[in-house]
């Protein structure tokens, strides 16, 4: 994200939110949030049960009032976040319906990029923490990436390199799938042309792990090196930080204030708006 | 309550409260909510089951901060507000445990006075609403009054004068069982002395409901006549009825604030209160 373009602010110095999500909750029932995936799936990961916080079970709705506040018209976000649109939308129509068309229903825009989809741990499995370590960082240096990749998990099948390897399942495909471009190859690995070659070749066996491993790596650094270079660039003046975030919120503030009031317009809660008598 | 001594607000115009409940949301889990008695009660009323409003739910946390920003120390309540005070105190101790003690725990004031307990209907029902018609208003006037006095459930095995009544279960009595007081006896029933001689007589029979019931609506007229004329006095003027609410609010927005500003820093998330580097 470039703060010249996009607006980039903290979402809890934005008391209208607040109030948005306080309105929003009467128009939701608890039967619903409980049964959105995301709420579910989160409640079983952390083992909730019936000791989920009431904010963890509204979530979905505060979600709603950071989408709305802003009267966006396309959320860019993974499928995984589908079911939180889709609430979005039901309260988007319910409080358009019972009140003023004052929302707007935003629609989701999926990327067909498959670096937009869940990727898994370094060591395979769908849960990524940094407990476990298993995570790739935008902030890691380009010794602790090469360390990642290194210990990735690929095929426990595929022995020695003259074994035939399997690409389904295998972390180092699942994240060249996301990441390695035709050009990618023409740099770093100009015998073959492309990713389907590429696993191809290691399917039928004779191509090491390593070789995969180092490509991969080569991969994100294309990716993570002028990530790593603008982060550094902007550690040098943390002022500059403050001052686009305050810039940030206050410009974004300003926007969901503009939708609060006429939020409140249509429920005709703006007692001292206008004339009480 | 006298403006002059009290300031009087419109609770959905002060933002501060619906941030403390959003924070406050953290501290509650959906199964302490739903064993809240109140609530329990109301959704069995409102025949909401699991199609409860999450606002609903969630009400007994926005009570909770309407008491808490203010850092009350005593709520004059009614009995059955009690689970709802407890609530509060129990959102104050987690809080102060967890972040820094900023929250004031909260006593009930319950009154001796039975005026504050809560009253039946006209019709001796226990629910109250405007639909049903069963309720006395501080707005009626003499006449409506009067009206849903004489119409006032008493005891139905009570048919002749001679007969034998019930106080048990009989509106009226319950009705001056809050409001009579020895003066009313003096003044309008100086045969008896007090209410306990007024149950003696309609127990042992040769008491009749109508004359308990112009007693009743003289007592209730008592009360509410200068309820009604001061009523009167203020319906002159709403240009100070709104004056007196905005100054009300702005004063209860400014108390709200400051309470929420150590909240923020308690927690830690007053970003742009001090230097983020």
């Amino acid at each position: 994200m470039d703060p010249k373009k996009a607006s980039i602010f903290i979402q809890s110095q934005i008391p209208e939110l607040t109030e948005l999500t306080m309105y929003y909750m009467n128009l939701v029932t608890v039967a619903r949030l409980q049964r959105n995936p995301t709420v579910k799936s989160e409640i079983q990961m952390r083992k909730f049960e019936a000791n989920i916080p009431a904010g963890f079970l509204c979530y979905p709705i505060s979600q709603a009032s950071d989408i709305t506040a802003f009267k966006a018209t396309i959320v860019p976000v993974g499928e995984d976040q589908k079911p939180m649109l889709e609430q979005t939308r039901e309260i988007v129509r319910k409080f358009n319906e019972i009140y003023a068309p004052v929302l707007v229903e935003p629609d989701i825009l999926l990327s067909s990029n498959k670096s937009c989809l869940r990727l898994p741990g370094t060591d395979g499995k769908a849960k990524t923490s940094k407990s476990l370590g298993n995570c790739i960082y935008l902030s890691d240096t380009e010794e602790e990436v090469a360390k990642k990749v290194k210990s990735m998990y690929t095929d426990p099948t595929h022995i020695k390199v003259s074994d035939p390897g399997h690409i389904e399942g295998n972390t180092v495909f699942t994240y060249l799938d996301a990441f390695a471009k035709d050009e990618d190859f023409k740099k770093y690995l100009p015998e073959y042309e492309n990713l389907d070659e590429l696993k191809a070749h290691y399917s039928r066996g004779g191509l090491g792990d390593v070789k995969i491993k180092k490509f991969l790596n080569a991969v994100l650094e294309e990716e993570l090196s002028p990530i790593r270079e603008r982060r550094k660039e902007y550690e040098k003046d943390p002022a500059f930080i403050v001052e686009m975030l305050k810039k940030g919120t206050e410009k974004a503030k300003e926007t969901a204030a503009k939708t609060l009031d006429e939020v409140k317009k249509a429920m005709r809660i703006d007692y001292f708006a206008g004339d009480l008598f």
